[in-house]
């Protein structure tokens, strides 16, 4: 297999999607497919995405103007399954750094064997100059421009930079309207209300303490010859130390804004969560 | 209105369409609308395109390998009516230039108060590399992808650059498998016998004539205080030529490759017609 | 034909949409029937709409609120073309109301030999109480929850009591959004500028005028034995007005807010004409 | 939240569906807001349907005439999953009716935490006045008027007053025709041939079982404090007395409508049972 | 072009359109080849059809039981426009007799410069021993069976062996309940109350008549040279007189079922049909 | 109910699908329904399919030139859920092999109580003669033919004779550009990689020891009473081998193409399988 698409930049024909995110990951690609022997004929298909989709979204403006922006949605690979990806609100939002991001997409659900392919979407515009009324106006617009391109079966949105649950609820509805009914599966990361899943807030801490178990095996180390530091406190570190502590491991550091904590013999992990829980931070924690 | 889109280019933020035939493109519609004092509010929703969609078009070549080229289909703007534009097969062809492409569409229907809106699209290819079936092949499929952006109502796609009356039937071919029964509508410039217009290749010629005839008019010439001289007898100069010899101008000079002829009185034109007929060029005409 | 459905008021089961309104045109369709010796079996299919869709349509208010209203879309009869009928905003709309409406709609098309059957659509709103953000967002949500009902083969909706133009222009929009193109078809009394008709001030005038001369054929009179008086000289009485006099009939009489005017040997209409295009009324006009 | 629609009923202006079935849901609901401390932003989009389809069915009858007949489907609210609701057929049937139906039905679903929405539909029409083949094409057709509304993933139908298994065939039928194959999933209440689900006839009595237990648990009572006595013994007491008896409950007394049976050492119902069965009723039913 | 498709009858495999029918056309475009001198390559694809749809249509039959009848819809050619071709009722109908009468369909639009494919239908059924109600299902039932393949843009129906205004009317009623409006395109030949033809009664007879004036012009013969003798007064035979007769050829003998009439000096043609209209023959009439 | 189709052969008026197969396939119906005791009402409407679909598929050849092939999908019956069953490609291939096949996967779900109903397709073409583009081009154009009527839903395609997982993964591909995402349950049969069911080589195999184990259940014998000899060593014959063996059975003779094996104990299974996967056959293998 030939192809005909450039893959890494040249020098004066600068097209479309070929930015420096876009590049990096190619480079990645290029780098993991001599890792694992991949012919050229293997690699091709695998370099460029299969659809995009550009839009420019008109808003009406709380003072009765309307501002256009330009919106994307990429679908990178859809060979198993439909698209899953993020919808990123952003000012430097470009169709490189979308196409980028549902490259990675693809990855990460072809090598959790998910039953998914790649896609992201994005719109370039800068969330703390809209009201929320203009926000909404936005993502509705936006919503209602790419409605082709989703949908349960094809493509499946989700939060990312910038986009959270009222916006995948604004999305959701966006697209129920246009059914005529509710279609809770459309997007990921909605309010529990309307159908969200339990625990999205835990799954990234999760997903890290479980790579990290995995990790220990391969090496054929165990649980006991293993300490661990964790940097940051926030939604991923808690996570990541109360699972790893209810496992077993002995977590011997962490450290938050306010400051850091080591004990050899193993933090309590539990009690100090309350404590976070209780005055926001570390600060005045003490060991028994 | 206000707009945050970028219009004219900016240092370090390349955008997607942003290449050098969309840049002046832009620049003169800044000029235009200086001339016609509109106001930026006016300006703004005219500077950008609706919606522009990129594939990923695979094709299987002569020798078993698979190729993938890039293709774009552009909205520019349909408020007038469907879509109307050219397919370009190029290898230079990107999203800025067919978004420029798109956008003279758009001047060019309105203009005339054609109810049409403008639109554009092209495939990255260097046409001469590929056979005939794997140019049929790469249509077909171009066609198959862009399939939910095109419509008699909707977006009708005619000839451009390297795209011919064959290229069109294969477009009207894919598009009618598709619907199950002959879309005609769907392409212009098809042959004639499958539904193609009458007087394609006259109306270029004719088109420059009437041109000239309405600019006499508007400088308060007459026909007969004007002399023309045609460079070129080719396809386009030669409907020129006669359509205006019909009406009644004197064109006193004409040119082609193999040289010139000059006569103050005025060249009998249909003579020299059906000499360049019977001897394929001007060479060894003799005025009576 | 045996019809089970009620068709004038019955004592003690009132029924969706048998109101005052929907009570007394099918009174005047039973005069008809009987001028026209229809026998019941002829008659019944004719005392009821086909189909009759209430929504409640939820609208973002400027204050951050949310309200909602009833609207409707009724087919009363789409056996000649795709129904026609306007959408009416108002206090009092109700589902009895707009049936009636939509039967009128059904008899003047008929009767005129139009390709068109009777449809009518409403939403109940004092329009006064909302502003033009409101109205608009409302009007686009009563598209949006309608647009199973309407189209250009099925039903196209017009302006109404309190609908113009520009709540038109939203309708045409909103669908055109969720086509993904232009259909200028979906309703009539948009702007020019975006495909209107010419004419439409003019033309309810014109109707009157024409209306008039068939009479006086029909009663085997002339114009010249005829003289006119008209009350009131708006919009219509204007067209009336200046339709007859340039038919050659004798306009001895017209009057509006500021007063009337009498000559036995026929007015000047045109010359009255400009003198109100240029003074708002007839006040200090001359004759001669 | 303000809302603008009525919700008691208001003394001039009757409104499509406010007849006394919907006004008395209305109060129900006020009454649970109160209790449940609503505001009356959390009450007001609770207080009116989604949309609401009034379809005239015409019917050709056994004598070669036609009639027409009324019928609904009502849509209530689809937050939670597809509607679901029944179809009854009766000569009191309104708009009303349904609404109220399709209300409660709202709130059942919602309160069991089931994955649907509440709708309701029905014709007007006195069933025994029909021949089972006038049955039948009322069914179908009414079906086709409303076809767009229904929908395994919009709304699903079920059997009320007067409908049954065959007319649930004949419903899924006519939409599988329709679609072209078969679709079990647009009805509930099919015979089982054809996808029915099992125990549809056990289910009412087992709900009033399990609801009794949990009533009896919610007291804190237990089973053994508690003797039962159940009035009727038909398809629905039958079910509660088998499941109860099973659960050790001791059930002290029956009727039916030929007497009753008192024992104050709870009754063998399953030889009860067994005797109904042979005899059709308790008659010459002996203990011991 | 190379086909593998069998043409003519082979001896062992008979296929499914291979009856008589079919063969017979297929030798008569094999002849008409030969005079236009086609290549095999051009010949090949006029040989067979484009698809054809078998369907068993259940019908309830008067006396409560089902019946089951064949029913065709066969497309031959739709490169020049939708297919237009008949639907024949007849108790021998059978997949190569519809085939057949596509292909002559095809070949009849194409001659005339009609923008028509060719596509022909049936039903293998006695309409004699149908009653009307009967009948009346089997149609609409055999329409909804078809729907898929028939439309305005795609196919065409129209009446045939055995179907008349009414069963045109029957299926335009079926197609339009799917589709929620009115769609008279779907049938030629409905009855004129519901937007049929005018002229379809004399349109056969003009059509010979036009013919036969070609004819004489291909002949270099004048009408005055001419002159002509009809066989049969009927609907055709009644259109063929009174156009000749309008454009002056002189009719010298016709006949009905009753005799024959001969006037060397050329029949009054006018006042002959006065007389048939009146005594339904042309029995007692009396030239001059 | 009675059928007005034939059903059995009739001399003179052979019809399109009863060719031997069906005729043979009807015979064995009719001798299963005189068992089962079905009245003529439940045995008509078992005798016919639900419909039939034949296309000409034109193939464009490597030579250039272009070849057309007669197609088939079959549905016989889809009342238990969609329709299920192969795709052949045979120069014997005709209607009503095709049909008499989908009769069988009719009674084949069915019986095994499968939720999918009953249906056959395949190609008139003797797959030998194309080459591996010719068969893709072939196939794809195929699919696209009968696209309408396939889906998962409705029909579910699978391999059968000369079709491979090769041909299904074009299958799936073309369907999948259709609705622009991928959709594997669209055939089975597929290749693993992309969402094939393991278990495809054995289940053929471990059907028919299933099946034999439940004949000697029904006969009352044990598996210790039963000796068993296996004729062919293939793909089904080594599963039925080992999955029996596996059960306990004792195997005492085994052929294959190049010889036979006999041993009255019991031949060790698993080692005479470790043989043929090295030497491909029996040939050499020697027990202990």
């Amino acid at each position: 297999m030939t192809t005909v698409i450039a893959t890494e930049k040249e020098s004066n024909t600068l097209r479309e999607w070929e930015n420096d995110d876009f590049i990096m990951q190619q480079s990645r690609l290029s780098k993991a497919s001599k890792i694992l022997n991949l012919t050229n004929d293997e690699l091709a298909p695998l370099k460029h995405p299969k659809r995009a989709l550009t839009v420019v979204v008109p808003v009406k403006m709380d003072d009765g103007s309307t501002a256009s922006f330009v919106g994307y949605r990429v679908h990178y690979d859809l060979a198993l399954g439909p698209g899953k990806g993020g919808v990123r609100f952003h000012d430097k939002v470009n169709l490189g750094e979308v196409t980028a991001m549902a490259m990675l997409m693809t990855w990460k659900c072809a090598l959790m064997n998910l039953p998914f392919g790649g896609a992201h979407g994005g719109i370039r515009v800068d969330r703390n100059k809209l009201t929320k009324t203009e926000l909404e106006r936005l993502t509705r617009r936006y919503t209602s421009e790419i409605i082709e391109m989703i949908g349960p079966s094809s493509d499946i949105a989700g939060p990312d930079l910038n986009t959270d649950e009222q916006v995948m609820a604004w999305m959701m509805d966006t697209y129920s309207v246009n059914k005529g009914y509710t279609v809770p599966s459309i997007v990921t990361g909605k309010p529990k209300s309307i159908g969200g899943s339990f625990g999205l807030t835990e799954s990234a801490g999760f997903g890290v303490a479980l790579s990290l178990k995995r990790f220990i095996k391969h090496k054929q180390n165990s649980k006991n010859d293993t300490s661990v530091i964790i940097q940051g406190l926030g939604q991923v570190g808690s996570s990541v130390a109360s699972s790893l502590a209810t496992s077993g491991f002995k977590v011997i550091g962490v450290s938050d804004s306010m400051g850091g904590l080591y004990n050899a013999k193993g933090i309590d992990i539990i009690k100090l969560a309350n404590h976070v829980k209780t005055h926001q931070s570390m600060k005045d924690y003490k060991e028994a």
